[in-house]
């Protein structure tokens, strides 16, 4: 059976978020997947997604990373509490601050692989840290601080 | 004759970009304006560019920051230069870092509004502050580096 998705545990926003919601038909609905202690995901960018012609918007690298990003800290946030996903009561986290240093132009002729950690976790919120590769070459880097809120 | 927004006169951005892409049939298309010292501009979400239902997606809210901070910061480089906007050589800019800090979530039943101020300005770099407001209400503020570019 194929391996789902984070995006499938995370309520609501693995449903219906513009970036990472997996029954948005007009969005990103990236997958992300936990391998070993960084949480890794591929997305493919559409001609469209560019800022100039070929080179990859850097609203969209920040869309991936904040969506990446709050999927991966409220997985984290029940595997610190010894929880399962998906358990109730839900875990919601939202994105207190975002912050992304463009390296390099990040070309769009491939898929992209976004890696992030979980650099520090507390019962009120987490900040994770998050590379985006092109080819295998780092061309951003980000910094999202999630902030736990009141289950929906 | 209707004004015309910033972008018209932001070579290659202005039309290809994801963003602020004027021609880009499948992106957002934000039309930015000098008003004084504040550039602003108005755009309304559709409801697939939701984080939660309702509320708007955080990643959205960062490429609107950046486009409209990028086409800003070249508008000011020329006439920081004294020069019309779109004569040659063409000043190219590039995003250098973004931040932002969501302050509460941002509604999406009308249309958002944003206001850059440049902050800094140089021959090698600009800095800019942003504000995102729906309903009149402060939901996000943003700080944006973009940093000059070799002409396309």
């Amino acid at each position: 059976m194929a391996e789902r998705p984070i995006q499938d545990f995370v309520e609501p926003f693995g449903r219906t978020c513009w970036g990472c919601g997996q029954q948005n038909a007009h969005g990103f609905r990236i997958r992300s997947f936990w391998r070993g202690e960084e949480a890794v995901c591929t997305w493919r960018p559409e001609p469209h997604h560019n800022a100039a012609p070929g080179v990859l918007n850097g609203g969209v690298i920040a869309t991936l990373m904040d969506c990446h990003c709050a999927c991966v800290a409220i997985s984290a946030a029940y595997r610190a509490e010894g929880r399962e996903m998906g358990s109730h009561p839900a875990i919601v986290m939202v994105t207190g601050s975002l912050h992304v240093d463009y390296l390099r132009p990040t070309p769009m002729d491939g898929a992209v692989e976004l890696r992030a950690r979980v650099k520090e976790i507390t019962a009120r919120k987490a900040v994770l840290t998050c590379a985006l590769l092109a080819g295998g070459i780092e061309t951003a880097r980000g910094e999202v601080v999630m902030v736990r809120a009141r289950p929906a």
